[in-house]
């Protein structure tokens, strides 16, 4: 036993003389070298009508309320809703009436029929389930999140879903802080589920500390979560796809970031027509801060403030500013300077030694050079929600203005030292799944994947099932994705089952043509028959 | 603005006459199919020391005390300890001394010199962060568990990490419920990090209901948890790759099930000699208990208490029975049952009439056709820690004997009707991310995957920082994979930061050779080094 290798594929105790006769001897372990040379986009490359159908469904059941032009949210670092219709959520499960009704009482819940009434078959609200249509979606555009970050020489890395609750509570009023999705654990612990990628980024550099290769750039794909009450769209979990540049101080970092984000844009389809990048710096607030004499450590409960200005109206922003001891002179400087809506204003009231408007200009210079300028809108009302930030903040919107912003991010200079380490210049930026797949629904850009096999195998009739076994066994070490019927069927349910699961060909063992050492194959797209030999099969 | 498609790359504003005349202007939307054709396994192919170096050193950290013989963990369904030394744990982050400390007051809090002392960078107790090095390796491995799935023609589906409660709430006396990470949120409802995967599935083919094409075969890979007593090598969280089949009565399901877990085993080099696959079935459980009149509803508690013997003492084992009602004649009876070594020694004692009997003879024909059989052995004491498996049940383990199980699995056909839909035949495996890892170590056969890119761009000052963007950008649109230097730089660090990113080449954008139109490349392989002409770099 301890030195057979990996065993033949084949029938060799059901039938060895057959499969000695159709060459079935092909080694398990060759599965390796030639699954590899699959190419892994076939399925990708593939346009069907599944999800396209499913996600259309969705709309149709749970009408989208109008949303007001840029509505924002701070919840998440990118403000963008978990609300996906590439899945099926709790609140598409319900139906419209039920939104004020208890779900545990809704339609939704099964086996009432059965009197039974066990188990709520939706997932917790606010969550989402992938069915195989869904997951296909997430699947390549999640392919894409990492091929970009690859493109750019970034490296994967991740962290738990659940962290210590010590990461998220900062005192600056963020919505992020307010809805944090935490808990005692049962040793006592404060935990939470993680709000956002960026603090654990944070904590894996502080745990590496001097080891660290610098500049770290760093990409993650990971879910996150709030804790509100669910309200129809707004979801408790969403997936956010982060890139972050540890070690960089100039704004070459930013424009490196930027270019990412304009090239998956690009690769999905969308132009500068469909998207806008709004950049600013926080280092404008700072400078306006500075000229008034405002405590500098005001600084990140003013820009959270401020960046609620388009969500509450603007005398509770000035209330607001006035309680964290913002002089009225300097209320007014700070909206003064949140109306500019181009660089040289900006150079007129802050001076072009202004280290915001010398970083700004800069990153114009860079995105030139990228060739992505004409994405660019500067618009200074941007601060973006997170008390972190330090310099440069951005943040993608659809020029249309139907959808909340689709990604944001800036440089954190300070983050590390907060937690008590050493300071590293950083810039990073969160993108959610959410609105891009709102954004491609829209323009019609949405791929649709299709469930795709290469061959569906299937025995005529039971007594040839363990040779069908292995015709199947042995296309699969070609490296074809195959589906074995498992049951006594009939050729025309086959036929559908091929169908469903977009088979290129039907594979059937049947007795007279295995009796030739042939199987019949059907080219099912191009409505072709012919027996081939086993041994030819491939 | 609005009639402008993506844009053109390069230097159209920075120097206009020099992109024109280099041919960059390559359209961003150009990037799409040229990076649809990256082999996407280029990283996966080679081979370097930096994953091994890391492992390493944490085996170093942290000597494993030797393992008793099979000892079973119950607490996940692969009984496969989330202990992968693929990544960094909490518990790896302490010095062996600090086991018997507070960690909170260990050396791995960082920022005490400073006397700030704010966060600990570890990672919660008992949960892993991936560093890149742990990542590739992650990535590598979930490739895998996905690319065997698809050659079998599954469908991938996901449920949230965070679910309701009463999913998993069985009074069947698991270790899975009693370790269960369960809270009330804020709402005041009862949820549970997932402990294991099978529940949301069934939850997901109730929510399809008669809308579900069957069968379905579907796969999933996500993170489940646990809550227990943390101590050395004892994970919170690990990684399951789970198969399932949901519609087919015949063990022809288990069958190909089987052949899937073979399958990878043998793509990543393992063979027969390395591992096993225990198989049974509950059938012979129930027939025993059947004989003996003991009644149905005990099966499932039986069976639990059964799957401990290996962990706890056999008179503990008979105490549990005789609190669940076993008559000492029925106890007798199963433990007789549970030694059986063979199918033969089966039949003897069942008649060959017992549907275990014949399933398991139908599973060993099947395996012979699929070329598996000598992976099996036949062993009654298995019946796995889960209450709702009915049929066979089956456990991957190393022939060694070194380890905990690799894999488990096996028909729960009563599983939708206990969550009050209608029953459906279903079978299925777990396969947890750490015992394959732990064993693949032991074997010499975990790939050893570098980070990697194609080019390392930098300009030779910053000068023709515009110049040397573009170039990084006209070959990320060409598909290659390019690490732009951010900041001023000095020629010997390009060198030291190419090797660390293996970067295939470095490409020098320098004051000379620009003016003639080209950039210095260096084949760092080859160790040859060319002028190239902008516009035929690729």
């Amino acid at each position: 036993m301890a030195t057979v290798r990996c065993l033949t594929i084949g029938m060799q105790r059901a039938a060895p003389a057959l499969a000695a006769q159709h060459g079935l001897a092909a080694k398990w372990s060759s599965l390796r070298p030639l699954c590899s040379a699959l190419p892994s986009l076939r399925a990708a490359a593939a346009a069907g009508s599944q999800s396209a159908r499913s996600s259309q469904q969705q709309q149709e059941q749970q009408p989208r309320p109008p949303l007001p032009r840029l509505q924002r949210r701070q919840a998440f670092r990118t403000q963008a809703a978990p609300a996906s219709a590439a899945a099926t959520t709790a609140d598409n499960g319900a139906s419209a009436a039920s939104a004020t009704q208890d779900r545990k009482a809704g339609s939704a819940r099964i086996g009432e029929a059965g009197g039974k009434g066990l188990v709520d078959v939706n997932p917790p609200r606010g969550t989402r389930d992938f069915f195989p249509e869904d997951k296909r979606l997430q699947n390549w555009l999640f392919g894409e999140f990492a091929e970009v970050s690859r493109l750019f020489g970034f490296e994967q890395v991740d962290f738990p879903v659940l962290e210590s609750e010590e990461l998220y509570v900062r005192k600056a009023g963020e919505e992020i802080t307010d809805q944090l999705y935490n808990f005692e654990d049962k040793g006592g612990r404060r935990v939470a589920l993680r709000p956002e990628l960026t603090p654990s980024l944070a904590r894996l550099a502080l745990q590496r500390g001097k080891g660290l290769a610098l500049p770290a750039k760093w990409f993650s794909i990971g879910q996150c979560w709030r804790y509100e009450r669910a309200t129809r769209g707004r979801r408790r979990e969403h997936y956010q796809w982060n890139m972050d540049i540890i070690g960089v101080a100039g704004v070459e970092a930013e424009a490196e970031l930027l270019a990412a984000i304009v090239t998956f844009f690009c690769r999905l389809g969308l132009t500068s027509a469909d998207v806008g990048l709004k950049v600013s710096s926080r280092k404008v607030l700072q400078a306006v801060l500075a000229r008034f004499g405002v405590a500098d450590e005001a600084f990140g409960p003013v820009c959270v403030v401020v960046d609620k200005m388009e969500k509450i109206p603007r005398d509770k922003v000035v209330e607001e500013l006035q309680k964290l001891g913002v002089a009225a002179d300097a209320i007014e400087g700070i909206l003064q300077a949140l109306a500019l809506r181009s660089v040289e204003q900006l150079e007129a009231l802050l001076g072009p030694e202004c280290a915001a408007v010398a970083d700004l200009r800069t990153l114009y210079d860079l995105a030139a050079a990228y060739g992505y300028a004409d994405w660019l809108v500067f618009d200074a009302s941007v601060v973006r929600g997170l008390a972190y930030y330090t310099g440069v903040v951005f943040e993608g919107f659809d020029r249309a203005g139907q959808l909340r912003a689709i990604c944001g991010g800036g440089r954190y200079d300070r983050l590390l030292g907060t937690f008590g380490g050493e300071d590293q210049p950083c810039a990073g930026f969160g993108f959610g799944d959410a609105v891009i797949v709102e954004l491609l629904k829209d323009k019609k850009l949405l791929p649709e994947i299709k469930h795709q096999v290469d061959d569906l195998v299937m025995p005529q009739d039971e007594s040839l099932r363990a040779q069908a076994t292995a015709v199947a066994q042995r296309l699969r070490s070609a490296g074809r994705r195959v589906d074995l019927v498992l049951e006594p069927k009939r050729l025309k349910w086959a036929f559908k089952q091929a169908e469903r699961c977009n088979a290129a060909r039907l594979v059937l063992v049947a007795p007279d043509e295995w009796s030739r050492g042939m199987v019949r194959v059907k080219d099912l797209a191009k409505r072709e028959e012919a027996d081939v030999p086993v041994e030819e099969l491939a």
